[in-house]
């Protein structure tokens, strides 16, 4: 009978989401060009669920990610702590596989991982494309990351500073997890808090910045390419799988972007933003004026301020958008260029990229 | 150290979602107005948790309803269908018990319920306003609904008709429960759903017509007030209370409302719809033209249809907000009345709402 | 002073609305992809100004052309009504010089046009591709037609049936008309109205099938692509030119499109269809299920229905969105075909166009 | 069959606009509570059409501000510079002429004016409330505003500033005109440009400080409610008459609002705030913690900050919502009061209102 009535019952349960919600089943991919040499994706390394302190079942973190045009994602429990432990198996391992046949039939790449949860210090840290928890569940702070990267785990610092800046400081345990590899990067970006800190430090010491949701409620974002995402963390690889996005993770080739504010490396978001922007030589002259349009093939709106001698004070490219900017007083004939800063694209704290457009000549 | 982690992990949690969707903490009422002698009371009678097939933290029902400014709410896990239950503990008064500290903070009603859960016939029902779930728990399908009546339940029959609509119909089963008094309410409205033989059942039998989400998802809808909204219950009660609630229910003084439409019995949708529009004296004449004023002071939009004589042919009084109407060649200083029927208000299956709006004279 | 008083006031203009109303400047492309042989322009053959009894200066139709991602346009000014003669000069071809610098920094093809406004029989037509309004406007109807042809125009009938069905008919003007090769096309669409009468006859005749909006008041349209959309017609030309435009309009290679509907004949709709969407290989398979990947890279939401014997009831492939499919109990080694209806793509009145989905081989 | 024709195409217009646009014709009040003695008008007095440089038939204005819940409204043609003289009347009366019935019509105060457009200094000058523009187009600037006066006028100085901060100071010029009495009020905002200098004019000269939309292009404001407004002026007066606004215009009591801004004096701004918010008793207490339920009645989300000793660090009030905000060890029985700044509230150049919470007593 039960065997029945699952079926009969699942359907209902789909049936009148799919009234309800109807965008829950449909998927807009979130737009951003590849990079010489390296295929975007689009990953979120920190989430949770019941099996923590998260408020969704394993399986709904799989149909956001499809819904919001999310490649790669980890779930993401913490070992130590386990609020509903009351009602809720604690097994280290089981968010993992609830949400795997989701992340299959939805085709999500899901990466297995956890959160090992300590005291300030050390503080958090996330162990992804590990393969079993139950390992890291030990005593010794530096057992448990020992035994991530035993596993061939990727380990990065979660949200430091979140306690307060003063805890928030590159201390003695951190260092010593740099210096046996074992700390492969830092969330520049977690929710909606950014740590310039942490930006600096991963630009020093050659580790992956990383922004990620560290979603706990079930996630609202509806049409995410209007702007309204989760902080994601963009990863340059070279193939489209787990092996290469981890291969990426270990090279630093990633960069952290939450509402409409980029944070990475210079050698990584020129190439972005130069695959990005289209620029058209003028399409029509008027008096002592150009009329040039630019496209942004990218989610991302950038904002430039002008840096240079010509062209407007300064110039917003809106996602996946395209305007018209007029130009007084240049030679027609030359090849046209701009210069400008991308305020928000942070290739340092306070540093915006240095970009230029490049007018072509009228054919 | 756990209790301090405790507190810690909570602040993040709260912290992380107030920055990504800050809408999460914001209550928008549902604005209807009350009717005379009666207060319009919000209820959503039926939802799932992880605790049986849904896939939230019962606190998560909690949020959207305030959230969403619904005023009563059930959580009515299956009884006999638990299939998180390798995970999940299978205790039927436990969403209950998780849910409740969270409706206090959010001042919602919280109303303990349960879905008894069988094959067609009888189907699905729902017992609302219980005490204990573990009686309820029984072999027999006439017993449990027994022992919910016992408790001072109010039952109602759960979508009608979702198994196709042959095996929706009204069987010995249901006459059985309808003569032993213990039938209080059909489902007509389950999700998207419309079960007009539902609707006739319920106006010819004094039955309660209920709308409701049968949420087993997280709830996506933010800005209800725009009509992207779960199916409902408008209970017209004689206080806000649960027990004014529960005998509203017993009178049958309800109605069931989805997207734009709103199914109930005309006694209470014309004070309804009177309560909700405002006709104004004519404030301007140009020609042999009236200019009218008209108010929609609730969220449902109504669309009507003459019937009359005078009149444009259609008017959409759209929800929470005003038109201006113009009428050509009327008498200017008699009263006038327009008559329309309100086509999305159902009365009964495939009929509308006959309405009449009264232009006041000029003073 | 006043040749600088007017760069001073013209920038004050566009940096105020800049700033109140930033997304003016934005274009946000429509997304239909090219069909074999041909490319798809995006077109709007009928707007009004404050020349004839339109809202808004010219310039704001070049605006709004961009903003809303349409590629060409044409300003129809009636000859014969003229309400806002009192103030504004009735020069016929005013409306065109006005609107062309404009739509010149626009990167705008602008259409010049004019509207043959007669009572009923023979009703409105619009003369577009012309060089002159003045030899136009004369008093015969069939003379005002002449006039536009012998410039090289083309003429089609606009809204048949807006003052009712009776006075939609095919009469014995348009019979003269058509047997002098006159008449091009007829208005399918009109704002959100549509013809089932006319498709027949353009269907039945070969006349081109225009969708249009016939726009008066200012658009307010600003994220076309989420299916908020003016009335539109979709050009199949072999370049993207006027000359191009006016050849696909003289073989009737044309399809009507408002909200989420499109008219026009099958040899057109199928390849637009197959071309908007793509179906993969199954990516997952799981007991007796298929997990299938289909992407639509149109700005129509397709609506299908199920003809065939396997598949879903009902898809719904949402513009520029993805959806998986599950096929349950078929055989995986197979090419799989579905076969479905499109309900919102008529190729004639009440009738979808049947298309194939076909599932390529597991490689 | 000319004015058959009138009515034909006028209707066609209505109609196929109400069909593709259909907000056009529905309005939405802009909540704000009245302040003790005084209602609260919503006006905007700085608008364009083509009978200047703007984009819009008169007619245009009183329907958008119809749409968008504005009660009173200036259309205010410059009078030196008319760009479209080859093709519109220059006559200065016309706009208003042609805008009065559709104003009449909609239920829209309009408010006869003109706009003074002259080098800087003195800049640009807005008349409103007078009777005859023609008088007022006179070579002299003093004439011009004597003789705007002479007609019962109020004369404001419109964007001070946007030709540069240099430009924008009050010169001998505007102290000749407010030692004549004639220089009423100051535009602190015009657009989205906020002039922190006239902020502090207006307060130390006891000046009206007007925000205007100033707008040239159509309006693209749509749900002005969730924020999505044109730059308005919220008018504190005894009646709803245009005699009452311009006695508050005289005495200045008004304030100014963009997007989620409003700058004015705390006499007026704290009844405001006041006004807007209720605060309710907790209704609920856990372990320590007190929850309260905080109502923002008006359209303006209030950004609240700390300034006392307890109560969250900032609080965020969103338009038209409710919040629950816990407090953490307090005194249960007491009155408690929480201090904070509404800092988006300006009572003077970067100073936010000062503002009390105060929560009653549990009953």
């Amino acid at each position: 009978m039960f065997s029945t009535l699952r079926l009969v019952c699942s359907s209902i349960s789909i049936l009148s989401m799919l009234a309800v919600t109807a965008a829950a089943d449909t998927r807009r991919e979130i737009q951003f060009p590849d990079i010489p040499g390296f295929k975007t994706i689009i990953c979120d390394f920190h989430t949770h669920t019941v099996f923590s302190d998260g408020l969704v079942w394993p399986t709904v973190r799989m149909d956001e990610a499809w819904r919001e045009g999310i490649d790669a994602i980890a779930v993401t429990d913490h070992i130590e702590y386990q609020p509903h432990s009351d009602y809720v198996s604690t097994d280290h391992n089981a968010s993992y596989e609830v949400a795997r046949p989701a992340a299959q039939r939805n085709k999500i790449m899901l990466i297995k991982g956890t959160e090992i949860t300590r005291g300030t210090p050390p503080g958090h840290f996330n162990a992804v494309f590990i393969k079993d928890v139950d390992p890291i569940d030990t005593g010794e702070f530096l057992d448990a990351v020992g035994a991530a990267m035993k596993q061939g785990g990727f380990v990065f610092w979660n949200h430091p500073g979140w306690k307060g800046p003063e805890l928030g400081r590159w201390q003695e345990v951190h260092q010593t997890l740099y210096d046996k590899k074992w700390l492969g990067g830092v969330e520049v970006l977690n929710g909606t808090s950014y740590y310039p800190l942490a930006h600096e430090w991963c630009l020093e010491k050659g580790l992956a910045m990383l922004g990620n949701s560290d979603f706990h409620q079930p996630s609202m974002h509806k049409r995410t390419e209007t702007g309204d995402h989760r902080a994601l963390t963009l990863v340059f690889a070279e193939e489209f799988t787990q092996d290469a996005i981890q291969d990426a993770l270990n090279a630093a080739r990633t960069a952290a972007w939450d509402q409409n504010r980029i944070i990475g490396r210079e050698e990584h978001l020129a190439p972005l933003f130069n695959a990005s922007i289209q620029v058209f030589a003028p399409h029509h002259k008027d008096g002592g004026s150009l009329w040039i349009e630019m496209k942004n093939n990218s989610h991302l709106t950038y904002e430039l301020k002008r840096t240079g001698d010509i062209g407007p004070e300064s110039i917003t490219l809106e996602a996946d958008a395209s305007i018209i900017v007029r130009l007084e007083s240049v030679e027609r004939n030359a090849e046209i260029t701009l210069e400008y800063t991308a305020e928000n694209v942070l290739i340092a704290p306070n540093k915006g990229l240095p970009v230029t457009l490049t007018i072509p000549k009228q054919p």
